[in-house]
Order: C-alpha cells, then structure tokens, then sequence
C-alpha cells in the first residue's frame, strides 16, 4: 500500500530529519547577524514562541521581529554576540501533517574579551508547511537552569 | 552486483548516519530526562559500557540502568541537571554487519546558578540490529582530561 | 526535464548534506588527533586557509599540514587538547560545480584540569570534488569575540 508519511518511509523520514537540520542553521544563522525579519517568517504568520518565564509568550511575525530585533540591538549595544546552537535533534511526524522537533539549544556569549556559554535550552517545535516550506506554528523553550 | 551494503550505497548510506543521529538525540533525551530504562535498551541485553577510569566497565541492561540511575538520582539530589551532547559523529559500516560510530561527546551541566560546559569526551560505539532497530554492543567513553 | 543538480533534487541535496557533516567529522577528528596530513588532504592541493588575523592566510596542503602541525605540537607541549566542533551546517550548491557550506565552529580545550570552550568562529567553505571526494579550495574563519 503506497504511503508518503515520513514516518512509514526511511527515505522520507531522512529528508525530513535534514531539512529540519537546514532550516535551523538557516533560521537561527539569521538572527544571529540581525537579520530578524527573515529569522521571522520562519514562523506561521500567527506563529507562537512561548519563551522561558518570566518573558511572556510572543504571538504573529511581526511581534516576533520587533521583541527579538529589540533583543538582539541591545546584546550588540553591550558589545555582545550571540549564537544559537541546537542540537541532539529527534524529528518525528506529528498527527494532521505536521512535524514535530525537540533539540537541545545552546546560546554562546562572545564579547570582545572571548566566548562563552552562557544558556542551555530545549527547544521544541511544531512545525507546518506552507507553499511547501515548513514553519513553526508553535515554538517551546525551557532553560535547564529553571530547574523543577 | 546487487547489493546492500550501506557503505556501498551513498543512499542507504545517508539513511544510515541519520539513524545514527536519531538514535543519540533519542537516547540521550531519555536519559537526561531520568528514564534510565528506555536509555538501557539502547544497548543490547548484554551490552558493554567502558567508562573512563577509575569506573570499571558496565555490562549488561540491568546493571546500566542501575548504576546510571544512582548516577542521575544523586546528581538530582545535588541540584544538577545534565544534558549530553553528541556531535562530529563519523559513522561506518563495520565487520559482520555491526555499524562503528565516532563522535565527540559534550556534558552540559546546569545549576540554579546557571550553565557550563563540564565534560569532553569521545565515545565510541559498536552498534548492531535487533528486530531491525540499532543496539549498542560495546560503549567506550574517553575524556578529553585525561592525557597522555 | 532531467537535472542532477543538488539543488533540485531533495535527495541529493540530503546526501550532499550528509556528506558535508561526515566530511568534518572525519576531517576535524584527522587534525584532532594530530594527523595533519590527513587533515591537509581535505583541501585541493593548493587550497587556501583564511585564518583570523593577525594570521596570514595559508596556501598550499604543504604549508597547511606544516603550520597546523607546529600549532598542534605546541599545544600538545603545553598539555592542551583541542577539539574542533562544527555545528549548524547550512550548505548551498555554489556556481560551477562548487559546494558552499557554513558553519558555526567551536574550539574545546581540555587540560588535566578540565575541559572548557575556548572559541566560537563561524567557518565557510568552498568545496570542489575530485575523483568523487569532497576537497576545501578556500576556507574562511571567522572569531565571534572579533567584533565590529
């Protein structure tokens, strides 16, 4: 019986896991130089990113864009940059079509002085697809050091 | 010549390192989550697992979960949560149908005070199939500490 | 119409993914453990190592393999271990056959007192193949605390 679930099919479930791998190196390249808009629409339109407390969740690209370029403007203006590591990617299809990740997420510190660790996260993402690219419809992150 | 040899083949060999990938992400979830039984039966029932000295080698499913969930349980008594990272994996078909994967191996460990990078290991393993699903047969972990 | 461009294809542009990702870790684990020959194969014989400053660029397997040996001595000398850590692949099919791959790249070191990270850079390759294998014709590091 012919099927195209990812999850019946090594092959599909292959080029899922990949894509998923690229659209986070892509995603979070992004806003890593600034670039929060294209960071952005890799959400739904009505995208949610609920972040750790005590930050409240943030809902729709273009409040996702205005909070995040905010955040991003202030760390440069301290002399700060950035990068958002996931990792340790488990990819399973998830029901009515979407895709759903969880990784572990890092956020490494670098200022003029050197680099350091600075957050360790898990992210978990559900994902659609819109005109064929996938997109986060509902974005999860907890840090580790929130502990209980 | 037909054949299904992953190294011969760049698709099942493509398959086969995002098993590999899938496989650590899912493990190792499990694990750092506390359930150390779905962790153990990634090895095989009798499974090995060398530890960096001066730990002597585990073997076996219930002897891996008993040590590792003492190990995890005392860390949790002590306010700690610890994430392990693979990465860097080189995966090759190895003799009699196992599959030899190399990777580097990070220990993130987390506080109330925050986090930091706490280990550096490489593990290697020595996978098998059972029911068609990877098993670890052999396990050895080096820290990157230990010099010479 | 017929193509074997990566980039139309889902399943060549997952296999040339792969590929990239068992590249470095082959490549990264070859200088990791001091064999720099191995490691200056994975450039074309005069390819180019844009260092950040104040170092020169290198050119040439002979002048990589020299350089990265000494670098690699001294630091065995001081009791130091490096560990190369590429991450958040994203990879591109360039113009002529070329390959484009960036990278976020971390530096482990590890002494007998412990392990710590030492650098976040952000790598980009330029691949060509030869006989079939993946070769670097121009790398360019970056460092994340070289701001500005």
């Amino acid at each position: 019986m012919a099927t195209t679930r990812p999850g019946d099919d090594p092959a599909a479930l292959t080029e899922l896991y990949v894509e998923v791998q690229r659209f986070y190196a892509r995603h979070l390249q992004a806003l890593d130089r600034g670039d929060v808009g294209e960071w952005a629409r890799g959400f739904t339109e009505d995208g949610v990113f609920r972040l750790p407390p005590p930050h409240e969740p943030l809902r729709g690209r273009a409040a996702l864009a205005e909070s995040l370029g905010r955040f991003m403007g202030a760390a440069e203006a301290r002399g700060e940059r950035h990068r958002h590591w996931h990792g340790m990617l488990d990819v399973r299809p998830g029901p009515g079509g979407t895709v759903e990740a969880r990784c572990y997420a890092l956020v490494i510190l670098s200022t003029a002085e050197g680099s350091r660790l600075y957050r360790a996260c898990v992210c978990e993402d559900v994902f659609v697809r819109e005109d064929g690219d996938l997109r986060v419809r509902d974005r999860r992150v907890t840090r580790d050091d929130h502990l209980g």
